[in-house]
Formats: structure tokens, sequence, C-alpha cells
């Protein structure tokens, strides 16, 4: 890129960390494949095995119930499906729950049938509706199989850390399957499988600085299992075939473990930069509104409307300005739509909001930067209303 | 790895190339998701549409009609399917015929009920039974949907390669649609996907020397796809949804296309040492069996049975003495089968053959090596039959 841009995006993607960076490179210099029997075979199978452990202790989770696979979309198209099996019984899954603010590869269901699934509303504050999701599955027909419920521990657009400890009690209450999307969560709180009682967890690498085309579903245990989604030569104990990525299972388990280590202070510091730009933006624009301030958020997204501004022109001003932020997620092919969670919140669509997203190697003169460009932006929308 | 070992494991893996490690390396410093609207983003997309360019380019097809996924694995999942689209309208394929030696992404049948899948058998020379074809896909059913045959273009075991173009005039007879696992073909034979007339091609990018963790399904048109198998964010038209796997699609597209170049002199090269290591394996072992010699094989493959030796014991013998190589294909987690290869080609499997296969790094050194540690575990062989 051009000297001197500011990558603000880090909930679309993290760059690429120098310690993925360096066991990526480390990788590549081994020849094999990881599911050969030869000398180098072994050896690409231990930098799995290594990264396994990595990965898993990121969660709190057993290696063995780590799952490798190709992102989290894969993950959640492998894990929602009504298909189960229980040790050797099938188990049937009749209805998913998701959340109204789930990213689109929860929301479409997975290989659920779209008449299976039903969708809970979220609070004006943007926290699921724990009242709402009682009664639905207070409602749910057993006769069909069982409930399961897919939720975020962190919501991507507003960095909301959402209750899922209460969610999963409900859940439990009904009888129901959990599934916890900890995507946007790991490296900024602490996560812990058991803790969250969930029986999946949905990982990405490259929102933690790993490398694309990789991710995990991390099991509480062994027994509950989905049916498998990419079947062939029988790969990670048949729940996912495909050669093994190696390479980028490498670097993802480099940068998990660099995610698990000092998270509270990274997330302090992360959070005196954000609280610096947010008290920024007010200052250059008192009308300004920051989604989600008043409940617990992660430290480093601020999701934000400005009156008079639409989030696309938005977005082409702060680029032309060399900033990198998003209008929402970064999906359907750079395709900026209405916001989803804004919705779900009962905002007016329309109007739109932006998502600057910090990262460990965000620095104080980026947000500077940042700031200098949305008194810019904000005084021209000023302006351009004057005038209208 | 140690140093002095010979690497002879090119149809697992192929170590990853200088030319695709140096594109990746490139693609490292762009920290956008190509899903992205901004110049970071729009930067990574360019780099996906020029990886989307090189890689049609190596098949001859349009890059518009490339999607790219997780690996050929995942390819044959997606595109094995009951469930197609024509443009808006359904189409419905109601049988899966595979040739029984196909890959196991293949010959499990993807997303087919296991009774919907039917196995073509291959003659005692390793080739597709066409006559054999041609009497199942004229006593196809079809009232249950269309026939779909999927058969590969060059066997990963034997390195034959295959009479597709006849396959898929008989297809095409009888209606059916074709599937072409190209993965062992491309750099080591020209492949055209009109030429071949198949409505699909499967392409791995760490058989040609590119990363792990990418492959691509290939179309001759684009109205008719199916079902997508992994659904989320629309990524890949809809086709394929999850952040692009951008780094390794760019290696992808630099190996696709140092392998689209001189295919003739590369392979003309390494047939040569082929040639040598077969001539010198006769003068160790004169009752040494190459498999599917008498057909048209690529240049890089040699499948061999030596009388007495066990392909487990010769694949440890072989690794003992430096040389990777192997006993049929590379999957089940690193578990030694019967070759299901053999078994179809009418051998006896409890025979079982070992594969040396050779790629554009190897040296006229690493053959003399092999050779070296061939005679002896020949000879060793003989010693302990005269003991018995």
């Amino acid at each position: 890129m051009a000297m001197g841009r500011i990558y603000l995006d880090w909930n679309a993607t993290a760059p690429l960390s120098a310690t993925a960076r360096a066991a990526m490179l480390e990788a590549f210099e081994l020849p094999g494949n990881a599911s050969s029997v030869h000398g180098e075979g072994r050896a690409a199978r231990a930098a799995v095995d290594r990264a396994r452990r990595q990965v898993a202790q990121l969660v709190g989770a057993e290696p063995a119930h780590v799952t490798f696979v190709s992102g989290a979309t894969e993950a959640a198209n492998h894990v929602l499906t009504a298909e189960f099996r229980m040790g050797r019984a099938p188990l049937n899954v009749g209805r998913l729950y998701v959340s109204a603010i789930e990213h689109p590869a929860i929301r479409e269901g997975g290989r659920f049938d779209p008449a299976q699934v039903t969708e809970v509303s979220v609070t004006r504050q943007g926290v699921i509706d724990l009242a709402a999701l009682g009664s639905l599955l207070a409602g749910h027909d057993r006769n069909s199989g069982l409930p399961m419920l897919a939720v975020m521990l962190v919501n991507n657009e507003t960095g909301i850390i959402q209750p899922v400890a209460e969610a999963a009690a409900i859940a439990r209450l009904h009888g129901g399957l959990l599934v916890v999307d900890a995507v946007q969560a790991v490296g900024r709180i602490p996560v812990d499988i058991n803790a969250l009682d969930t029986d999946f967890l949905i990982l990405s690498s490259h929102k933690i600085g790993g490398p694309k085309g990789v991710g995990a579903l991390v099991a509480r245990g062994e027994v509950l299992m989905p049916k498998p989604l990419v079947r062939g030569g029988g790969q990670e104990k048949g729940h996912r075939s495909g050669t093994e990525n190696f390479h980028a299972i490498v670097g993802f388990g480099a940068a998990a473990e660099a995610a698990s280590e000092n998270i509270g202070e990274r997330n302090a510091a992360i959070a005196v930069l954000r609280d610096r730009l947010e008290a920024g933006m007010r200052q250059a624009a008192p009308d300004v509104i920051v989604h989600g301030e008043t409940v617990g958020r992660v430290a480093n997204t601020c999701f934000f409307t400005l009156p008079g501004l639409k989030s696309e022109t938005g977005q082409i001003a702060f680029d032309l300005e060399g900033i990198a932020l998003s209008a929402g997620s970064a999906c359907s092919s750079g395709k900026v739509g209405d916001s989803h969670v804004l919705t779900a919140m009962g905002h007016e669509p329309k109007l739109g909001a932006l998502r600057i997203s910090l990262g460990p190697d965000t620095a104080d003169e980026d947000i500077s930067r940042a700031l200098a460009a949305f008194a810019k932006i904000a005084a021209r929308r000023r302006l351009a209303g004057e005038a209208a």
C-alpha cells in the first residue's frame, strides 16, 4: 500500500502478525504432507499437533477436540446441521435459534433448511434478548429434535460482548445444544470453553493475526459431533477430510499462542487509544452516536453514526484520507448494504454506521490522523447540510 | 529435515515452490480483506483476480468460471451433489458414477447418499473400463434425475492417464454431467476444459508447488452450478462463502502460471530420470513389477511392487535410507491400507506397492541415491527370502 495509510479495520481482518509470519516461513521449509508416514510427513504432523495444542490452549480446550477447518464460515456450515452423532447413535436437531445480530455465516443457518431457523431478537442496546430467547426455547417442539442455539460472544460490528453464559443456562434448561461464535472474542477477552458451558466454539485464524484460510471448530468433548461436511481421505479423525493445510495451521497456532498472552495489558492499551478516539470524535462532532457505548464492549471497536453522513460516502471519504475502516462487516464481495445489526437494534438502517477497529499494532499517531480525517469529514458534512 | 534426505513423494504433495513462496511473501504485505471496499481491500481483491486469471489459463477456462475453495477435497464435496441449478431452475442428479480408482475424496461421493453412487470397474491395465461405463449409463434410470460421471484424468498412485475424452463422449451420449479430477494432471500434461468436454474440473494448489489449503472448482460455463456447500457472506459470487484465502490464492496463481509453462520440456526431463530409475530398478531386481508401464503414464510416477516386500515394510526401509516415498495415497491420517487401485486392477492387494513420484526439483543425484537404496532393500529381501 501507499506510504502513510492507516489500517483501522482489524475486525474485517488483522494483518498477518510477525509471529505468525515467522512460524509460516519455518513451515514453508517442511516439504511433506502431514498424512504421509515418512520422516517429512511426521515432521509436518508434529507441526500440526503443536498448533492444535496452541489453539486448544487459547480457549481452555483439549487438543484432541480441535478440528481444523478452512475458516469460521466452514466451521459454521459444519456444526450448524440437523444431523449429529452421540458416539455411534444418531442425534437429531430439530431447530436452530440464532440471534438477529449474528454474522451471515451463522444467520444463513449452515446446513439447516431455512424453515428450521428461528431468529432471536436483540435489545436496543445491542445484546441478545434473553427473555425472548427463553420464550422461544420454552415453545420449542421437542418432537422435531433438540433445539440448537448459535450466538456470538462478541459482535463483529459493535464490539458488544454478549451474555453468552446466561444464554447457555437458558439453552441448557431446555436441553439445547450450544454453538458459540468466538471469532471476534479471542485475543480481546478471555475465552474458556468450559466457563462458557458451550458444546462448540468457532474460531478464525485471520482475525487474530494468523493467516486466512484456516479456522477451527472446537468441541467440549468428543462424543457429540456433527455429520462431517467435507468427506474423503479421513483426516482430522474423519471430521474434516482434505490434506492438512499445515503451513496455515502452523501460523494459526502461533497467532493463537500470542493472542492468549497478556490479554489484559494488550487490550488496556488499545482501550486507551479507543477512548481517546471517541473523545476526539465527540469534540469534533458532538452529535456523533457511538453504538453500544453504554454496554460492555471489547476494547478495540468503535461503531458510530455521524448524522447526515451515509456510511458508503463516509467509507469512501475516509479511504481518500488514507484511513481504512468499514461500513459493517466485510463480505458479500464488497457489497455495502444496510447493517443488519443496526436494524436488529431498532435503529433506522438508512442512517448507516461506520466501524473503526484497532489492533495491537495501532499507534497513538494513527489515532491522531484518524481524528484529523474525522474532523475534516464531519465539517464537510455540516457545510453540505447548511448549503442544502 | 536432516541434510541429505531425498523427497520422492511429489504426488502426495509438492514442496512449496520458490515462485509460489515469493508470491505469498509479497501478498503477506497486503493487510486487507479482499471483500473490503477500501484501498487495502481492493489491493487484495486485485491479487485474487490475477490469480483467478492464472488458474483459468492453466486449463483454458474463463476466469469468471473459477471458484476458489479450500482444496480438491472440498471441491469434490461441492460438486458431487444431487442438487444443481441451471440458471434459476433446479436440476436434479439421480446417480453418481465413479471409477474404482478415484481418490477417496471422489469415491466417497461427496454429498450423494452412498446408495446413489455406482462404481465403474477398471481394466487390469489400470484404465477405466469404457465398455462397462457405457453399459452402466445405458441402464441409468432417467426418472431419478440426470447421471453424473466423475473420473480422474491421471491416477494418483499409478500415474496412468485415463481416457477422459472417450468417457466424456459416453457421458454426453447418455445426457450425463461430467466432473474431471485433474489434480494429478495439471503441470504434467496439457489440460483444456473445452478439449476434455467436461462440465467441471477439480484442481489442487499443493500438488503443483502452491500452498496447501486452496484449490478450485472450474466450471465450463456459469449457468450450471451445484448448490453451494459453504454458505454465508456470499463471496465467490455466492458459490463459496468465507473470507477469501488470498495469500494462498496468490501462491496458487503463481504456481498455476509456472505449471502451465514449458510442460513438454519439464516433463521430458523428468521422464529421463524416471526411465533411468526404472531401468536401474530392473537391473537390481529383475522381478520388480512396474504397474501401468504398458499404458500411457505421466512422466513423474513409478508405482512398483517388489515381490516379497510388503509395502509398509518397504516404505519404512526407504525412509530409513533417507528416501521419502509412499505406499499409495497419503490420507486417512497416515494409515497405510491396501491400495484400492491395485485391487481395482485385479492385483492381489496384499502384495502392496510403493510409489516414487518425482518433481521439477528432482536431480540426477537423487535418482542415484534412490537406486542405491533400492538395491540394498531388494538384496535384503532376497536374503530374507533365502533364509526363510
